[in-house]
């Protein structure tokens, strides 16, 4: 068979021009495989935070529905691409063939392997749903997705239960990015502080502020804060609406002498929580979102609407090294494993 | 009367708690005034180019259909705040009356001002629609607005045509931030570079990129290749489609000795650019995304989705002196002065 573009263009059914994330339709017939893709037989479907929210409230909180749902969008867009979030999520399974121009890499056939690209980009076909894991926002399945060229993967590391390195590898980015910019003595809020990216973003940055610094955590949940707290990270936590960006301004103001955070870290998977970002941060700070239901005009517009002069970055879901440094974390604390085991996995 | 908030929450109706930015309906009964409040005689909106582009399609591009629209969006929301686009633009008007509180400030009655926050938070109050001016996103009317404590502005510079100044002001923003991120010998790509912000950019690029560096512009027309080149600056101009993201690629390849640009600024009005922002530009280079029509989600997973570990920034319509740097440009090249005045004011 012939070379497929590595971004996978050439599964694209329409619109054509685009590349495989914002495309509508995609091919999802795997009878003939292109020599620089990679065949999965998929076992778990790991769906956006964002989404699955999204796909749960559409069914009534029916698993039912929800399996009827994704069916539907894959049968639809031949991918995970749900279409009211834009977003996707990521899957697992065994290497299932190797195109024979990818024969160099370090795979074998029955490796199993996450893909750290987002199913709303990958070709998928689902043969059957066996089950939907609500509490984890995973679906087990089975099917086949093909992984293109230029996509990102991690082979699943040995000293952790699968499902386990899937929830981290989901989210790698994110504390990935945090590591990155977090500087000794820096005042650190992370909006979301107790949900599944949230707590490994904490761990980056109490690690990297040090004891000159001070990482706050926001949760809306008693139990988001609970996790804070059994985390033995010191976090300050705090629990409230960060829709609610007064609220949030009031606290940070108080909990800072005025001064705000250096760097803001969102990490919720509900809308509306742009300004909140914003306006606990100082000028000049940086405001990172990771969160897949931030609005680029509500964060564009409200800054200016409110003369703040920070720096704002889109979450970039890949980083170099992101899943070694993810995967580090549940290495280095054992509580936070513990947590992640008993809630995500 | 009583003090307001600063940000203008005391006249969200609705949704409550928010801000004045994401509020669906804001008050625009001006009959009574809060002491932090500036009463503007209103002369001139100018909307923001991605939601003059959506009026003005709706309206099949009849001036009076536009009218109609913008009064209709103003009587529903209290503001020109664009339901589809979700942006808003930015007013020229005269001081009518300064709250108590804020008479400290250096201006006074009748003082011509533009005020430098969106349109899509700022109460507005429209008497009548004298003329709609469509080849400068312009609308000439009679009406009050208010500005919040918080609103930044700028008194109208002595030097130039009002609606010159505007032009420039509206996107103050973008021209400003690319002044405090290039450095020199970067490469730089400037997506939608014969555009009202985009020439700005490409002045400001190619100042601080000096002789070592390298500045290509992009743009969709003829016509703003031709700006590009009549601006004098020593750009390399390409015309050709930022929705094909492939074309951009192996354009910047070729012109990079497939180094890829450094910095890329993405500056145009239409959706479906993000992935060629990303493809054009290196490993940790960064990415500035200006157009209101960008997709957090489709960058976001768009860099994840290619494996690119590139910075990608959120365009803040505010920094500090951005005003001064933005009218600056015009002061510094009076070739693109007149672009300017032929085709924006």
């Amino acid at each position: 068979m012939a070379l497929g573009c590595p971004y996978g263009t050439h599964r694209v059914l329409g619109p054509l021009g685009v590349f495989p994330q914002p495309a509508k339709f995609i091919n999802n017939d795997f009878s003939t495989l292109y020599d620089n893709e990679i065949l999965i037989e998929v076992e778990v479907l790991n769906i956006d935070s964002a989404s699955f929210s999204q796909i749960n409230t559409q069914a009534e909180e029916d698993p039912a529905k929800i399996a009827q749902i994704i069916l539907e969008t894959v049968i639809q867009r031949g991918k995970q691409h749900n279409p009211v979030t834009g977003s996707g999520g990521m899957l697992i399974g065994k290497i299932k063939t190797i195109g024979s121009a990818l024969q160099s890499r370090p795979l074998n056939v029955g490796d199993r392997i996450a893909i750290l690209v987002s199913l709303s980009l990958t070709p998928l076909h689902i043969t059957e749903i066996i089950a939907v894991h609500k509490h984890v926002d995973q679906v087990e399945i089975r099917g086949e997705a093909i992984l293109f060229e230029s996509g990102i993967y991690a082979k699943l590391p040995e000293d952790m239960p699968q499902k386990l390195a899937l929830a981290v590898l989901d989210v790698a980015g994110a504390p990935a990015q945090t590591a990155k910019i977090v500087k000794p003595g820096d005042t650190v809020v992370v909006i979301g502080g107790g949900g599944k990216s949230g707590l490994l973003c904490l761990h980056e940055a109490c690690k990297r502020v040090g004891v000159t610094g001070k990482v706050i955590g926001i949760s809306h949940s008693e139990a988001g804060v609970a996790r804070m707290k059994e985390s033995g990270l010191p976090v300050i936590p705090l629990q409230g609406d960060a829709c609610d960006a007064l609220w949030v301004l009031h606290q940070i103001k108080g909990l800072t002498d005025g001064k705000l955070a250096d760097l803001t870290l969102n990490m919720v998977n509900i809308p509306q929580t742009e300004l909140a970002s914003i306006l606990a941060t100082k000028d000049k700070g940086i405001v990172y979102f990771f969160s897949m239901a931030t609005s680029f005009t509500a964060a564009a517009l409200g800054a200016e609407g409110v003369g703040k002069d920070v720096t704002m970055l889109i979450g970039n879901g890949y980083t170099e090294g992101h899943a070694e440094i993810a995967l580090a974390i549940l290495r280095e604390n054992p509580r936070l494993r513990k947590i992640y085991e008993r809630t995500y996995a």
